[in-house]
């Protein structure tokens, strides 16, 4: 029988491997508790109701219909036993594998408070996008019924936690959503009055990024009116309100909406397998990989993406972005070939295309090797790389569609308000009993 | 100050009277549980991952972002006062009309069984179709890792009861989207094993159309090999199986997925408004209105769409159809207007075009006036009308670029488990001790 190749996880990293295995001699089984793979880039557009979500995920089985060595198992694996080379899954039943690649991701976590998670939904799945555009929408709508005006700013004050690529975006996006897009849509207020802030703990944005695009990051949101708050520590998130300090100073912000962009870890199978196999981890619940990729001690284990922490190259771990992912899965692919047929594999090298990241409607930051660029030029870029790397053409023409639609009228079609009927979460006693407004506009 | 005209719903009925009322001297609120308009007769698209739910919705801050006499609330009406002339909303807000225009729909009923719907669930909202496309799309999953064959049987029947326009289109389509979408997109099973039942109490389909077209729609079904059973009472609908009764003959059948798709009735509304006017309703809940459209006793009450019983002009009740909604409001709007400018309206008459009914992928059965179509060419007349009634140009192109592609293709781009995690229902106590696999291939 050929040999079994199991992968955990439909992201980036798990399809790439996948696919370069796809004329192999190799039975491959992929393994996801979703049914499709998801553009995670783009899910702040779904949150912020530019896209709907079947236009940024496409179905597994669909991406491997004519691939016939690939099995697709919708499924959660539970346990990893190393020793029987056997996978558990949620409802018992056990795959066995000679190959194991796990690309299952990260999560977000709140600094030790798990309990801010339902104030604060971070922007890791499709349900999280919803998650955030029905509560974006739904205060919009409150405001529009609630006469109140300290209580309406409440409704109009929306707070970004954590200034990395995805905070940015998010924060650009709902800049425009709020400021623009609905402008002429309610009567009982006017929606420019509505405040985006972005908190971020270290002194500048983007902090992966080099120093002056940082510099062009803060002032197009400026421009969008997002007001930025560097070097705030978010102390607490509760309904209605937010705590941050910034140096020695407290502040209280009331708000109905604060959205999650800070810290994200490793999903809670690394520790399965860090307990199953004695791989180490970092902090962020991450397996430190060996320079191939594969566990320590279980040469035929691999971690790869946002799961794995590989530090052989430059000393630091290598970011959580797509081309890493899909660079390893790449590699993990080809050294398992190169094992079947005998041959060495040199170490794993990440070969670093560039990041970028896009504000509103038409401004981006990007680096691209010792190039950087900012302004409309980046933001064409961006959509450009974005749109090529969109899994399956008919994803690819809707979304140019929808782009160049939201773009010349500015509007969002997908501003649905779905998942559960409406029903405005304000009480009396959800609102803080002192308003210090004081996040100041820099 | 200005007439204040209160309308409650945004669906095609509400939407008509905002419309007609664009230039007039009044001043409108429309009040909506959700904020956008659906076009609820595409929703079994959704349903079977045709299309996504921002495709066949539209907000309804967007589209009346320029008539400034339009004001939106998302509230739902909890309460009529006839007397003061006010509405009460969910969080106790009143409204106050001078002209008020109730056009609220209809929901699902299970003959008395309300313990059915957690089983089957019906076709209404953007939610019921999501979750009628998690438990088809994870009954072909759980079918790919079940390894017993009576199980995976149950896992690959799907019972659609009530044949009327929707139970017609939703077995069509379902048929579709399992016998040949996905044909080649399971492993440890063929698609096509899978069977598709519809259930129907009446002696022929589509009862509301012409004979000849319910005898086409049900041979167009079996060429898309949907088992129709006709005369078939359903009995019982419990976790895994659906009991029915044909003449003395009682069946049983092993099926996971049940769909409901058989009674409406007026929403709760109805009967809120009928204790607080003394309107009379008939048995489905839906108020008995006058000529006029208006509720006796109160001439500035008025029932419009699915909630209205209108009887006057044929003797048998208007049936709830888009254009009855449509043409209703737009009669309520004139009605208005006269009454405004001391002019008297005549009764409402509706002008029937006609009906059509969809099955599949290129076969339709419509009816306009006396001419009778079915096959392609309805398929192409039916494709060309649902299209022009979609609200907004974008949509529209979007819509038409999915079709044409999924006929193409036979690809359905938007088979996404969503909601919440997946989760396989089946234990081993849900299902039937015997299975009576018995509906026969007529």
């Amino acid at each position: 029988m050929m040999p079994h190749v199991v992968i955990v996880g439909g992201g980036f990293g798990g399809l790439a491997v996948a696919r370069r295995l796809r004329r192999a001699p190799v039975r491959i089984t992929l393994i996801d508790k979703r049914n499709f793979h998801l553009f995670q880039p783009l899910l702040y557009q779904v949150a912020t109701g530019g896209l709907g979500p079947a236009e940024i995920a496409a179905p597994l089985r669909s991406l491997f219909r004519k691939q016939r060595n690939v099995r697709v198992l919708c499924a959660e694996v539970v346990d990893i036993n190393p020793q029987t080379r056997a996978l558990t899954l949620h409802d018992g039943q056990v795959i066995d594998w000679d190959y194991l690649v796990i690309a299952a991701g990260a999560a977000y976590h709140y600094f030790g408070h798990e309990e801010w998670a339902q104030h604060a939904p971070g922007l890791k799945t499709i349900e999280d996008a919803e998650a955030i555009r029905r509560r974006v929408l739904s205060a919009l709508e409150a405001a529009e019924r609630e006469t109140d005006p300290e209580r309406r700013q409440a409704w109009l004050n929306f707070v970004i936690v954590g200034g990395g690529p995805t905070g940015v975006e998010l924060a650009g996006a709902l800049a425009e959503l709020v400021h623009v897009t609905v402008r002429d849509e309610y009567r009982a207020y006017d929606p420019r009055t509505a405040r985006v802030v972005l908190l971020e703990g270290a002194p500048r944005l983007l902090t992966a990024y080099p120093e002056p695009l940082s510099e062009n990051a803060r002032r197009s949101l400026q421009q969008l009116g997002v007001e930025v708050v560097t070097g705030a520590h978010v102390e607490q998130v509760a309904p209605g309100r937010v705590v941050y300090k910034r140096g020695e100073e407290v502040y209280e912000f009331a708000a109905q909406v604060v959205l999650w962009a800070a810290g994200v870890c490793a999903v809670p199978l690394a520790q399965v397998l860090a307990e199953r196999t004695g791989a180490p981890t970092d902090r962020l619940g991450r397996v430190i990989v060996e320079p191939d990729l594969s566990v320590p001690n279980h040469r035929r284990i691999f971690v790869i993406g946002d799961m794995a922490h590989y530090a052989h190259q430059t000393g630091a771990p290598l970011p959580g972005v797509a081309p890493v992912a899909m660079q390893q899965g790449q590699y993990v692919a080809q050294r398992i070939l190169n094992e079947l047929q005998g041959k060495p594999t040199p170490p794993f090298r990440y070969w670093d295309k560039g990041d970028m990241a896009v504000i509103g409607r038409k401004a981006a930051v990007a680096r691209i090797g010792r190039l950087r660029l900012t302004g409309w030029f980046a933001w064409l870029i961006w959509l450009f790389v974005h749109l090529m790397f969109l899994v399956g053409f008919e994803n690819r023409l809707l979304v140019l569609i929808q782009w160049a639609w939201n773009y010349f009228t500015r509007n969002r079609r997908a501003r649905l308000i779905t998942g559960e009927p409406y029903t405005p979460s304000l009480s009396a006693d959800s609102l803080p009993d002192r308003y210090s407004v004081s996040c100041s506009k820099e």
